[in-house]
């Protein structure tokens, strides 16, 4: 309590349970709290008997005995893309093989062709929907990486859209430049030239415009190379980006130790995370992100190492990896019932995996993340008995207000096309 | 189209495209369709260019280029009880046993002991958002099964709450008795004679009372035998209600057949169902209840027979089981995913399983279930590219309006309390 500081606050919430989640044991709870707001930021909280003496608030909320939880960061998505891939999930459900899909035109291609095609107001459109989602469930920063586009101006346009989500919806954006998500059809067998013209054109001029807060790869036999994926972040640590990774997700690539070796924010999926590639992580304090949505999609049977990581003392978050094509989920609410039922995560590390292990992915674990003095005043305020039910229910949102750097909303979103 | 009917309508719906769900084959689709209703029923649909000359409707409506699907049927519910389990869920993923959850009082017993101590009005309180997360989903019929009260006042007092649901909410409302779920702590050892009070004493009351549309039990080893399965049965002849039963879920116990044999509405979960059970399901028209939530939920591995189900043409219907214990789900759209996902179902079948096939197993295909002429006007308009992406997407509702009777509400449900 910096009682140093003046108490003239511009806001202050009671009649609220805290769950601060910034206390590694247990939820950090604080059962009839306050917290208080002054320029965006939270400027006290604890107890509400605690209340200081002789404080002012221009404005008191009731919380009318809500639950005030960090607001949900979704810290890896692919959000922005244009297209609709349920004609696929159909298909292969009715029979149809892979190989006849991609013949077809369908696959990751399909995305790509159809985000290429779109206008940035289509493209724009197109996502809204699918962020609003997102919002409804308390969430208040959002990772959105590019990748459809793979070539600069489609990539470019994906992170215009991205940056225009932000700038118009209640949500802080973080974007991802992912050009070395897959192999743009034109460079068929030539990997290594698309690798060229990421490096050299496409992150420095993405990086350039202020467009990329930070870089991806898809590191993969399917993807690219570690050799390739280390070009990749070489380019963007010539930029002074950070960069994160799509890792052992089908085999083990050694994506994690690499990205520990760049002092990676993050090595994502993770299925067949390595000892060597977690004890990296733990080294450089490298996020780990586990996305159940894709591995309850694409029915997974081999799980990412949890107890290792949790030995290691690895910070795990956890995302709904929403895309089209692996992960077509729009609940981080969701995402957090699937890491507790499949992974078997408890419901106190998955609302710290979307909180803050989650910022901390994002590098903003010094402005987001945990309820504490100093952080942004972004919250969300459900109806529920305790925390551990947002991991325990299916379906349904206790969400019933969200505050965004101490501007409240409604938990139904509205945005301006 | 019955064109020697007067043309005269209460309300006309244009700009929509028609799922009937009357076609075994595909969707029953109609592109820019039409539907028009009179005195609470559907009076005429069809391509919107073969609109009959001469109609007159009161009120017309513009779908918006929504997709118009009949109101989806959750048949298989547990949704009024009292208290929250989610300190169970939680006990366990941190390593609590079972043995020692049930010795702290947890278990269907917790669940028991609050739904008794509820006041009327409180059961009728803590149930009511669950139920709302079901309509704004387009759910315009729901089952609701007593079960957690187990004397006679407490399932009289959960009857009670299911009709009063149905009498202040937009939708139609079927209960079920399930007096058999378990076996209250006061008979512990005394199951035949817990038995003997059921068909004695309880079903002939709340079928008096007109509380109950139907009768169900749980025959498992650690429920009912078959033996007293049929003797449940046998008094709910008697009074002249339809049965239904909790079959095969953990084990062969030959309920389905069983239910078959009383002409039973639905055999539900039947992970565990053989041949013979489908076979005698077949010849009574018995439908297929499948439960993807609590097999999600309990991380079952024994898949239903849903190739030997299709095979035999049992019809299949899809519900969320929503109940504290084992699928705390109240997405109907969410356990058609899991139906997809899990069971390998086609979207198709999903919808399928959430209209008309779960009206049949309400024994109510007659009056809902599908867009038929005749048929009440219950639907749900949805924004979306196709009908399959109802079963695709995972999270987010993309229900627009729901139409009750032919009277439209929103998405959004309020009721007074
Ligand atoms: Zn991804
Ligand atoms: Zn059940």
């Amino acid at each position: 309590m910096p009682v140093d500081q003046p108490l003239h606050w511009d806001s202050l919430w009671i009649n609220v349970h805290l769950a601060t989640v910034a206390d590694a044991n247990g939820y950090g709870d604080i059962r009839d709290g306050a917290i208080a707001v002054k320029d965006g930021r939270i400027a006290w909280l604890g107890a509400r008997s605690a209340l200081p003496a002789g404080y002012q608030a221009k404005e008191t909320h009731d919380g009318e005995g809500c639950w005030l939880t960090p607001g949900l960061i979704d810290c890896h998505t692919h959000i922005v893309y244009a297209g609709n891939r349920s004609d696929e999930f159909e298909a292969r459900l009715n029979g149809v093989a892979y190989e006849e899909i991609a013949k077809r035109g369908g696959g990751i291609v399909s995305t790509v062709r159809a985000t290429r095609a779109a206008t940035e107001d289509a493209l724009y459109a197109a996502s809204l929907p699918r962020v609003r989602n997102l919002l409804a469930e308390g969430v208040t920063t959002l990772e959105i990486k590019s990748g459809y586009g793979l070539d600069l101006e489609s990539e470019r346009k994906m992170l215009r859209v991205a940056r225009k989500l932000g700038a118009t919806l209640p949500v802080r954006v973080k974007t991802t430049f992912l050009g070395a998500h897959a192999l743009p059809p034109e460079y068929a067998g030539q990997a290594d030239a698309y690798i060229d013209l990421i490096c050299e054109q496409m992150l420095p001029a993405l990086a350039d415009e202020g467009l990329a807060d930070a870089v991806d790869a898809f590191c993969e036999k399917i993807g690219f190379s570690s050799a390739q994926t280390e070009r990749v972040f070489e380019a963007a640590k010539e930029r002074g980006l950070p960069v994160k990774l799509h890792a052992e997700q089908l085999s083990d690539q050694g994506g994690a130790a690499l990205t520990a070796r760049y002092r990676g924010l993050s090595a994502d999926h993770l299925e067949y995370l390595s000892d060597e590639g977690i004890a990296a992580m733990a080294a450089a304090g490298t996020v780990a992100v586990l996305l159940p949505g894709a591995f309850y999609f694409l029915r997974e049977t081999k799980f990412p190492p949890l107890q290792a990581l949790r030995d290691a003392g690895v910070p795990i978050a956890i995302s709904t990896d929403c895309n089209p094509g692996t992960s077509p989920m729009t609940s981080l609410l969701l995402a957090m019932n699937m890491a507790c039922t499949i992974f078997r995560m408890t419901p106190q590390e998955a609302l710290a995996g979307a909180t803050i292990h989650a910022a901390r992915a994002l590098g903003m674990e010094k402005d987001c993340g945990s309820l504490a003095v100093g952080k942004l005043a972004d919250f969300a305020l459900w109806a529920i008995d305790r925390p551990g039910d947002l991991a325990y229910a299916i379906g349904g949102n206790p969400c019933q207000a969200v505050v965004n750097a101490g501007v409240k909303r409604g938990a139904r979103i509205d945005a301006a096309g």
